[in-house]
């Protein structure tokens, strides 16, 4: 059986200027991984309705799922959501259930917090809209076809994640062996690295340098769903790691 | 005059699984933002060859530069150089000049590094190609088109692209001013900032709410390339903060 797949828009110009480094990209990725629906691209777009309306077509027509994030509070620049709607063709429409909560939340607020028309907008989902409650804000995410729309804010986003994370058909989970070798060099285990690739297609092996203050080194990395296969891949790695007369630490090594 | 485009492409599976946090797009989006090309649109894509392809040729002919990250080491999984070649349409060859550069390289090295097939693979570029010499490696990257090949190595990517900034040809650099107020909630103030935006339609305004220990708050920016509409927009920014009894504080807050 195939896997199904997943592809994330991140939304926002504060992304794209550089003034904010992304921090949910590696959670959705890692998450995605676990469940068994890889991600398989993702793209950082600005705030410009025809690059979403138009992106949000493509990878929803190209992928089993689809996460974004961002876009989605009470401000002109927050347009996802309209967007989203225009993309499936359908009217963007106050939603009167995530108003009532909204409305609910704010009144218990000290000082109360007044619905206005911003944040009314929150409320406001393309028809058809499944909305996404989490724990950390009463504003409302949206699952929309296959599309999941979520805030940008990492700790909403996370939240809203693991209320959708449930709902979603998953495959077999991606696992992973990753040996690391202290003083190796790339290019020297490259040819005895692409052979066991190729004794093994069905697993993705990737190697990949490290230069910390401790010391360089490659980390090597097999990944796959058929935990005998890894087995075996990764004794195939650790040999040819002490074939170049270092030794392989299995596991993440400690942060830099 | 309108600004030239960028586009950038993040290769590599390991980033598509969360195994690696990227840490190129925030300084090559800030750093094309001084250089006066905002960076459009941010693709990671997995080491798959027709998705490379098929990427670099999309965004070669939407943007005016096109920079990569990632691919261009010695292993198998390396194939971001031999990709950019197919999607030109042109043999990809040892560029002899890079080779002798990598050579004279490995026979300093204490040992001596030998020239194998593997590392061969580094000194071999698009024909064309205008080689990327920086001073943290002697494997290059390079320039194809309006293509700029950079390895995924934050260090050596940040040494090539200060190599190759110098030869872009900017426009006028996007300035910003950044208010902050602790306190704000977007929702009070989105009516307010929206009618700011549409008195200055040449400028990005944003709306960036923050959590942090010290308090929550929000940072509106401001975006653009003329510094006296920036004032302006900045000042009717910190009047509305002020109308909703907060104190505008310029400038970027302390890191949570």
């Amino acid at each position: 059986m195939t896997n199904p797949t997943a592809a994330l828009l991140i939304i926002g110009n504060e992304v794209l200027s550089g003034r904010t480094q992304d921090a949910n990209l590696k959670f959705i990725a890692t998450r995605l991984g676990e469940l068994g629906i890889p991600l398989r691209e993702v793209r950082v777009i600005p705030d410009v309705p025809e690059t979403i309306i138009g992106t949000v077509n493509e990878v929803r027509a190209r992928f089993t799922y689809v996460f974004t994030t961002g876009g989605i509070g009470p401000t002109h620049d927050d347009i996802t959501s309209e967007c989203v709607a225009r993309a499936f063709g359908v009217p963007w429409e106050v939603h009167e259930e995530s108003r009532r909560i909204m409305e609910a939340d704010y009144s218990r607020r000290n000082p109360p917090v007044e619905m206005n028309a911003a944040r009314l907008r929150m409320a406001t989902l393309p028809r058809g809209a499944r909305p996404i409650l989490c724990s950390e804000t009463s504003a409302p995410g949206f699952v929309m076809g296959n599309v999941h729309v979520m805030a940008g804010v990492p700790r909403i986003m996370r939240s809203m994640f693991e209320v959708v994370a449930p709902t979603l058909e998953g495959g077999t989970p991606v696992k992973s062996r990753a040996l690391h070798a202290h003083g190796l060099l790339e290019g020297q285990i490259a040819a005895a690295l692409s052979a066991v690739q190729e004794r093994f297609p069905m697993l993705d092996i990737g190697s990949y340098p490290y230069y910390r203050e401790g010391g360089n080194g490659v980390a090597l990395v097999a990944k796959g769903t058929d935990e005998a296969v890894l087995e075996a891949a990764a004794a195939e790695i650790a040999a040819l790691i002490r074939a170049d007369g270092k030794e392989p630490i299995m596991g993440e090594p400690a942060a830099a």
